[in-house]
C-alpha cells in the first residue's frame, strides 16, 4: 500500500516533468526526447556576449546598401559562416538606388523659414556625431522634382484623410501636402497624394506620435528629438517590392532593365520627410479650417488645414545609381534531405547605424547559427538543409530578399520548407506572424522557450498579455503583410514563412534616424540582449524542428479556423458598408447633415451613395465547409505513422503554393498569395483575402465577384491538395 | 368633380397649416388657438437690438458679487420691470464672500519661477484692459493657506486619477497637487485632493482642453490664450450650496450664522487656478514617471507625474466678508390663479464682464419678461402669476437663489407651479433639462419654435443631431445635476424644474476669464443675438402655457419610462461591477498582471477585490411596474375635461415634492430629491437615482440596500399620489 502511495507519486512527478517533452508535432514519441536535448544544448551554446559584440561592431558606422561597411559586414559574415562550418558566398544583384543630391524645402510665404533637414548630434552618444558619414534624411525612390505650391495639411494622408478633406470641400489639386508619419505604411502618403493631383509631399514626425509626447527624448530618453527625422523608402511595395528596374526576375548583371523613367514603383510627385523642428514652422504658418480632433497632434499650435497662406518650395534631385546589393548565403546541408530547404533570413543593411533595424536580430540570427553549426560538428546534423541569409537593401524596398527570390525561383519553390524570418528585435513580448499551418509548431516552440525576465515561457507571457487585452489567453500568428524580407517567399513565391521577434517593452523614437545606435540601443532596447538570446532560441527551435521533423510541422486546424475567421469578417464588412450607406442616405433624406452643419462654418453637402449590392460569398462557404471536413480528417489521421513519408513531406511543403494564383492579385500580378497581402492603400498593412477583401472596400463589385471565384477555386484547389495527403498510407 | 378636388387640395393645406396648432398639452381644444395667437404676438414683440444694448449695458464692468455694478445692474432691472407693469423689488441677503488678497504660487526648485497671475489685455477688446477693475483669478471659498510641498501632477484629479495613482504607487500625501480643468466640476478637485491627504492644490487649463489645441486663441480666435484663467467657485456645492454659513436657512441680515472654521463648505486647503502660461514651467519641471497618454495635455513637454523634483510655495490670504447679494424678484400677478406662481430666473452676477455667463441669458429672460409685460398691459394678463428673477451670487455658489429658496421655502413649497431656469446662452442647438414630468410640454414647444440658421423648428434641428450621434431622433429632457439657480428649486424643494438655453455652435475659451466680453460675444458666441431671441420664444413659450393651460402640461409617461431607464442602468452598473471584479480576481490568480509588467517601470502588485453582491432591486422594480399602470391609465383620461380642475391642478403641481425624501440623501440632508442629484464626487455631473447609485459606486452594500428602501417607499408614495389624481372626476 504505502508503496503504491510513492509509486503513483512518483508517476505524477515524472509526468509533470516531462510534459513538455511528451510531443512535438511531426515527431514520432520515441524522437521528442532527442530532438529536446538537442534544443537544450543548442541553448547553452547561445552566449549574449557574441550578440553585443558583434553588434558594436557591425553598427560603428552608417551600412546602407552600396557602403564600403556594408560590403564590410557582408565578408565578415561570409567569414564567420565559414568558420562556424557553413558553405558561405556573397550573391550580388546590381539594383538602382537613388542617392539625395539636393534637398531643399522652404517656406516662401507668408514668412520664410529654410528646413534644417539635419539631426544634431547628442552628448553620450558618439556615432551621432559621424557627420557626413551619416545618410541624409531623404524617402528613397522619391522621384526628383521641383516644386512650389501652396501647403495642405492631410493628417496621415490616408484614405479617410482624403474623404474628411472632401466633406470639407478642400482640393488638394496644384498643391504640397504635408501628411504625419504614422497611419499607414509611409509609401501609401505620396501615393495618394498624386492619385489626389498634389505636386510635391512632405512627410513628418509628429511629437504626438513620435516625440516628446510619447517619452523624454533623446539623449533623456529614448524617444524622437526636435530634430530626428525616420528616412525610409516610398517605393510602391504594394504594386511590386524589389529593383525598381527589375520587376519580376533577378537584377544580375546583365539582366534587362526598365528605364527609370518607366519603373512604375518610384513615386510621380517628389517626396520628403522631416523633423517636427522643421515642421513647425510650416505648420504654423497654415490657416483655413482648423483640423479635426483626431488628426490634431502635440506641437504647441492650432492644426489648421489650409491651403495656404503656407507656401513651400521643395526641390530634391537624387544620384540615381546602380549599386551591388550583397546578399550573405551561407548553407548547411541535410543529412537526410538535402534538397529540403529550410530558409533562415535577417537583413544586414541599415539606414544609418541601425542597431536595433536591423543589427538586433542580425546578430540573433548570428548566434542562431553557429549554435546550430557547432552541434553539426559534434556529429548532430540537421536532417535537412539549412540556408541562413543575411539580406542586403532591405531598407530601400525588400531588394536583396526579393531579387534573389525572383532569380532562384523555381528551385525555391520546389526546395523550399519555409522561411523563418527576423528583423529588429527588443525587450517584451513574442510577436509571431505567418502562415497559419505552421501555427501550432510555433505554439509549442512558444511554450519550451523561457522569458528572460518573468521566469515562464513566452507562451506563458504573450496569453497574459492577450487576457489583458481581452483575448482568450492563446493568441494565434498574425497574418503577415509586408515590410520585411518574407514577402517575396510567401507572397510571391507562395513559401510558407513567418516572421518571429520580441518587443513591446523598447519603444523609442530611433526607428531609421541617426539616433538607432549601439548607445542607444544599450540603454533602452534591450541593454543585457536577453531578448536576442530568446530570439535565437525561439527561431532557432523552429529551424531545428522543420530540419529534423520526421514529417513537416504543418497543422490545418488553426488555419482554417482562421480563414474562416476571415471570411466572417468579408461578410461583416459588406453588411456593415451596406448598413453605413444606408444611414447615409436616410440622413440625407432627412437633411441631418445640413440641419447639424454650423453655418459659419464650411459645408459641402453630402451625396446620396449606391447602395451595397449582396454578394454570393456561397463558393467561398462551401469551399471552407468541404475544406473543414478535409481538415478534421487529417487532424484524426497519424501523420507520423504513415510509411509514405516522402509522398506526405512533399505534398506538405507545397501545401501553400496551392494557395497562390498564377495571375496574381489585379494590377498587382506580383502578389500571387490568396489569403495574405500588403494592403494596395495600407502598404505594411496586411489585407486577408485580399482580392475579394479590396474590391470590397473599393465597392468594385464586379472585380468583387470574380475575386470570389478565384478564391473559392484556390481553396478548392487547397482541399484537393489536402485530401491527397489523406488518401496515403 | 373639378370642385371637390381644389376643396380636397384646400383641406390638405389647411390641416398642414394647422397642424402644429392642433394641440397644446393642458389646453381644451379650442382654447389652443387662443394660445398660439398669443405666442405668436408675443414674438412678434421680441427685439435682438434690446438684447444687444442691454448686453453692452450690462456686461460693460466687471460685476461680481458685491461690486457697484453688480448693484446699478440689479438697480436697473428693477426700474425696467417696474416700467413693464411688474411688481418688481431688490431682495438682498448678507452672504459670505472671500476676495483675494495675497495670491502667491512659486516654484522654488529645481528652478525657480513665480506664477505671473495675470492674463493679458488684448487687441481690439477694450474691456480687458480695465486693469484692477477686473476680478484677479481665484477660486471663491478656496481656504487660507500657506504650504510649501512637492508637486504632483493627477490629471483631473478625479476619483479614477487617484486610483491610477494608487496603482502606479503614487501617494499625494502631504505633497501640492497640479489637476488639469475639466473632467469634474472643479470643487471636486480640492475636495478630493484633500482627502487623500494633499496639502495645496492647483488647477490650471490645460490647452488640449482648453487653449490652443480647439481653435485659434483670442484675440485671433475665441479659444483660451495662454494667459487666460478660469476664475471659480470650489464650495463643496454637493454637500450644499448657498451661502457656507447658513446652511438651509436664509442668510439674512440677523440670521445666526456658522463660525467661517466650522463651515463645512469651505476647502480644507487651499486651492488656486492658474493659467497653462504658469503651468508649464511647473509641469516641465516634474520628473518620475510618464503620465498616461489620457493624462497628456498639449503643451510641448512630456507630462511627467513626479512627486517633485518641482517644489512649490502656495499662499493665500482672502479678505472674508459678508457682502450684499441683490435678488430681483418681478411679479405679474395672475389674473384667475394669483397664488399659482411660474417662476423664471436666471443670474446676474458674473466673475468678470460675463457678456456670455450670464448676460446672453439674463438679457434674453428680460426681453420675454418685457414682452409678456406688455401683452399684459394690452388685455392679455397670465391666468397664473408670474415670478421673474435676477439672481445675484449664483457664481460663488448659487448663492442668491439658494438663500431666496431657503428663505421663502415653505410659501414656494405652497405655490410654485415650477420654475424655469437659463444661464448663458449662445449659437446652435436647444438644450432643454429638468423634471421629466414636464418632457411632454417641452418637446410640443421646441416644435413651435424656429431654428434662426435652419429655417425648421428647433425640434427638428435638435433630432437631426441626436440622429447623427446614433439616437432616435427624439430626444429628451436631460437631468438635472447642479451648475445653475435651478438647483435650490428641484433638489430642495422639490419644485419642478426646467433648464433652457441653446449651443454647441460657441464654443470658445472665454468661460469665467476676462475674456468673456461683448466683445468676444459679438464675434463668436452669437453675433446677432438670434439665439437670445431663439431663447426668450422658447423659455417664454413655456412660461405662458404653465400660466394659461387649464391643466397644468404635466405628463408622466416620459417620466416613467425615463425612471425605468435609469433603473435598468443601476442593474447593469451591478452587473459590470461584479464582472469587473470577477474578472480582476482571475487575472491575478493567472498572474496577469505581474507577468504583462515591464520590468523596468514601477509597478504594484494588484490585490484581490471584495465580490460585488447580489443586490436586492425588486422593490424598485415592483414599484415602478405598480406606476407604469397608473401612469397609463392617467394617460388614457381626458385631463382636461374633469370637473375637478382645481384640486388636479393642485396635486400636478405638487407631484415633484412627493419625489423629495425629508431626510435627503446620506451625508448630506440638503438634497432631498430621490430622483436627481448632482454627483459627490462629480460636482455638477448629475447622477439619477442617487441615493442607491452613489452606495453601488461607493461599494456600500449595506447603504444600497437602505437606500433602495427609501427610493422604493418614495416611489409607491408618487404613485398613491397620481392614483389619487386617477380618481378625480
Amino acid at each position: 500500500m504505502k508503496i503504491k502511495i510513492v509509486l503513483g507519486l512518483l508517476l505524477i512527478l515524472q509526468s509533470s516533468l516531462t510534459f513538455s517533452q511528451s510531443s512535438i508535432i511531426g515527431f514520432e514519441a520515441h524522437q521528442v526526447a532527442q530532438q529536446k536535448n538537442l534544443e537544450a544544448e543548442f541553448d547553452k551554446m547561445l552566449s549574449a556576449d557574441n550578440l553585443d559584440q558583434w553588434m558594436k561592431f557591425m553598427s560603428a558606422e552608417p551600412h546602407y546598401l552600396g557602403t564600403a561597411y556594408g560590403r564590410k559586414n557582408a565578408e565578415w559574415m561570409v567569414k564567420q559562416f565559414k568558420s562556424w562550418g557553413y558553405e558561405a558566398k556573397i550573391e550580388t544583384y546590381q539594383v538602382l538606388f537613388p542617392y539625395p543630391k539636393v534637398r531643399l524645402l522652404e517656406l516662401i510665404a507668408p514668412e520664410k523659414y529654410k528646413a534644417k533637414l539635419t539631426a544634431v548630434p547628442v552628448a553620450g552618444d558618439a556615432y551621432t556625431d559621424q557627420g557626413d558619414a551619416l545618410l541624409p534624411s531623404y524617402n528613397a525612390f522619391s522621384t526628383d522634382g521641383d516644386v512650389t505650391a501652396e501647403l495642405v495639411f492631410v493628417n496621415y494622408g490616408i484614405p479617410a484623410d482624403y474623404e474628411e478633406l472632401e466633406k470639407r470641400g478642400i482640393d488638394v489639386k496644384g498643391k504640397i501636402v504635408i501628411a504625419k508619419y504614422y497611419g499607414s505604411w509611409r509609401g501609401i502618403k505620396p501615393k495618394l497624394a498624386a492619385e489626389k493631383g498634389a505636386i510635391g509631399c512632405i512627410i513628418y514626425s509628429d511629437p504626438k506620435d513620435d516625440g516628446f509626447y510619447a517619452g523624454d527624448v533623446y539623449p533623456k530618453g529614448a524617444f524622437k528629438n526636435a530634430t530626428g527625422v525616420q528616412r525610409g523608402s516610398v517605393m510602391d511595395m504594394p504594386l511590386y517590392p524589389g529593383d525598381v528596374l527589375t520587376p519580376g526576375y533577378g537584377a544580375t548583371k546583365n539582366a534587362k532593365r526598365l528605364d527609370r523613367k518607366d519603373a512604375p514603383t518610384i513615386t510621380k510627385i517628389p517626396v520628403l520627410p522631416i523633423s517636427y523642428e522643421d515642421a513647425l514652422p510650416l505648420l504654423a504658418a497654415l490657416e483655413g479650417q482648423v483640423a479635426p480632433p483626431s488628426w490634431r497632434g502635440a506641437l504647441p499650435i492650432t492644426y489648421h488645414i489650409g491651403p495656404g497662406p503656407a507656401k513651400v518650395h521643395l526641390k530634391l534631385t537624387f544620384d540615381w545609381q546602380l549599386k551591388p546589393a550583397h546578399n550573405v548565403i551561407a548553407k548547411l546541408k541535410g543529412t537526410d534531405f538535402p534538397d529540403q530547404w529550410v530558409i533562415r533570413g535577417n537583413h544586414h543593411d541599415a539606414w544609418v547605424h541601425g542597431a536595433a533595424d536591423p543589427v538586433s536580430g542580425m546578430v540573433a540570427l548570428l548566434e542562431e547559427a553557429r549554435a546550430v553549426g557547432m552541434l553539426a560538428k559534434a556529429g548532430k546534423k540537421p536532417k535537412r538543409t539549412l540556408i541562413y541569409c543575411a539580406w542586403d537593401a532591405e531598407e530601400p524596398g525588400l531588394i536583396g530578399s526579393t531579387e534573389w527570390v525572383e532569380d532562384h525561383l523555381e528551385e525555391l519553390q520546389q526546395k523550399t520548407v519555409a522561411y523563418i524570418n527576423t528583423d529588429g528585435n527588443g525587450r517584451g513580448f513574442l510577436g509571431a506572424g505567418g502562415s497559419h499551418s505552421l501555427e501550432a509548431m510555433v505554439k509549442e516552440v512558444a511554450t519550451d522557450v523561457m522569458d528572460p525576465q518573468k521566469g515562464v515561457s513566452v507562451a506563458e507571457r504573450l496569453g497574459a498579455r492577450d487576457l489583458l487585452n481581452g483575448g482568450d489567453g492563446n493568441p494565434g500568428l498574425y497574418a503577415l503583410g509586408s515590410g520585411s524580407d518574407y514577402t517575396p517567399f510567401i507572397q510571391h513565391a507562395g513559401i510558407a514563412a513567418l516572421n518571429i521577434g520580441f518587443g513591446g517593452e523598447n519603444s523609442g523614437g530611433e526607428y531609421h534616424t541617426i539616433y538607432d545606435t549601439y548607445a542607444h540601443y544599450k540603454r533602452f532596447k534591450d541593454p543585457d540582449l536577453a531578448y536576442g538570446i530568446a530570439l535565437a532560441k525561439t527561431a532557432g527551435r523552429i529551424v531545428l524542428r522543420l530540419a529534423n521533423a520526421e514529417v513537416l510541422p504543418f497543422e490545418f486546424g488553426a488555419w482554417h479556423t482562421t480563414v474562416q475567421g476571415y471570411l466572417t469578417e468579408i461578410n461583416a464588412l459588406t453588411t456593415n458598408m451596406r448598413e453605413a450607406v444606408e444611414q447615409h442616405n436616410a440622413f440625407i433624406d432627412k437633411k441631418v447633415f445640413s440641419l447639424t452643419a454650423d453655418p459659419t462654418q464650411p459645408f459641402k453637402q453630402p451625396v446620396k451613395k449606391a447602395i451595397v449590392p449582396y454578394v454570393d460569398f456561397s463558393p467561398l462557404h462551401n469551399a471552407l465547409a468541404n475544406l473543414k471536413v478535409t481538415v478534421e480528417a487529417l487532424g484524426e489521421k497519424s501523420l507520423v505513422s504513415l510509411t509514405s513519408k516522402e509522398t506526405l513531406n512533399d505534398k506538405l511543403m507545397h501545401a501553400e503554393q496551392v494557395l497562390t494564383f498564377a495571375s496574381g492579385l489585379p494590377r498587382r500580378g506580383w502578389y500571387r498569395h490568396q489569403i495574405y497581402a500588403p494592403g494596395f492603400y495600407t502598404g505594411y498593412g496586411v489585407k486577408t483575402l485580399p482580392g475579394v477583401r479590396e474590391a470590397i472596400e473599393q465597392e468594385n463589385w464586379e472585380e468583387c465577384q470574380s475575386q470570389v471565384t478565384i478564391l473559392a477555386t484556390t481553396l478548392q484547389k487547397f482541399d484537393a491538395h489536402l485530401q491527397s495527403i489523406l488518401v496515403l498510407n
